[in-house]
């Protein structure tokens, strides 16, 4: 089971006027904890990180985030299908969960651009993450 | 049932390396739509659009978006509960469906920033919608 | 002269914490603004946008800007010098001057990549803008 | 003299289809650079980083920002007006210069939100920095 840890701090532009972080702020830290997860993996592995594209993307907001506090994202779960792969990630901040988010990202081949089976090199490090 | 539209004109800035529109920016594109479509109803009654915040956010990218053509969102659903109001959206691009979502908003009373119901004349807007 | 002019919708994300628009959402926009500008030159003769790269970058941000009223962005003026191109822009809110930029562009050559002299058929459109 | 650093890790969404970091992440990251100088001075003291808004701001973008390394951001000088303090900063990244910048902040009263003159304490540490 993966356990990838990523550390945020909250940047002012990334508030808005609600005096909270944006959801879509969030949707980006989201993508910085996945891709380096997948690096974290793949830096042993022969497969590039753009290999990958976003198929769907859902974020529960549990409790708002603010400005003046680390983030703590964490990947909790990380399941293989065939050509997809499902990362789901907790975020807290101050102790307290505030976001529970799921993508499904789909490997590409380089190539042809197509949906292509993750390779077993990269299913032994999630496997073993 | 609800039909808002919005035509959104993709920046250079919201493309990212992988030469198409990045995901957070679809997530922030969909924030537009939907408040634009709250603002249009509310212009009519007494509600603000700032008495909302967003519990969940669920997008699938269907095809990738590009710079140069013309995106149309619409929101194509708007359900409300108690205090929540669920909004769907399709967006196209050159006749092409590339996104659907749905975000959960929950109505907060201005004072106790606390959910409150969604108020009649907002109920009637939307069935009217 | 030049006096290419866009119509900026401010987006609710764009604003920040202290409840006006972002700087870094105000540079944004100046990009929007003279990235279409060239464009809406380049649609006219065989160059690509993308042979553009941004040497400096200067704003004076007069005013606040705020979401809830339109922007109009202005190119001012647009002199070419040998490989470069300076863009100036001014935004406006209500009436009201809120911005100042001044943008210095350098254009590139597609293959080398390096630092390529603007074509004559561009300087005749700027001439003629 | 001041001498404030900040490591930026770049995110893959802050990157544009020209493969390289945009110029508006850029103008963001500068304002993480100077507001967390600010912020660590006034630690020290009674003065909240809110009361600052941006008066004016010049980039210089000296060599082209990438994704994969990470970029060190150094705050190399800040001189205080009366009200107006102009902070400068370097970027560098694989220890090669990118970008220049400076930024002119002005400190508001947070009661009258004009400007009003820095706080001796403040410049104190500003002397000290």
């Amino acid at each position: 089971m993966p356990h990838h840890t990523l550390t945020i701090t909250p940047r002012f532009y990334e508030t808005d006027a609600l005096g909270h972080i944006n959801n879509a702020s969030i949707a980006a830290w989201f993508e910085v904890a996945r891709i380096t997860f997948i690096e974290s993996l793949e830096k042993q592995t022969a497969a590039s990180s753009v290999n990958w594209i976003l198929a769907s993307l859902q974020i529960d907001f549990i409790a708002e985030t603010f400005y003046g506090t680390d983030v703590i994202a964490t990947v909790t779960d990380a399941t293989a299908g065939n050509s997809s792969l499902t990362v789901s990630c907790e975020m807290t901040q101050g102790g307290k969960l505030t976001v529970r988010g799921k993508a499904v990202l789909v490997h590409l081949d380089t190539e042809s651009k197509r949906p292509s089976r993750i390779p077993d090199s990269l299913r032994e490090k999630l496997a073993a993450a």
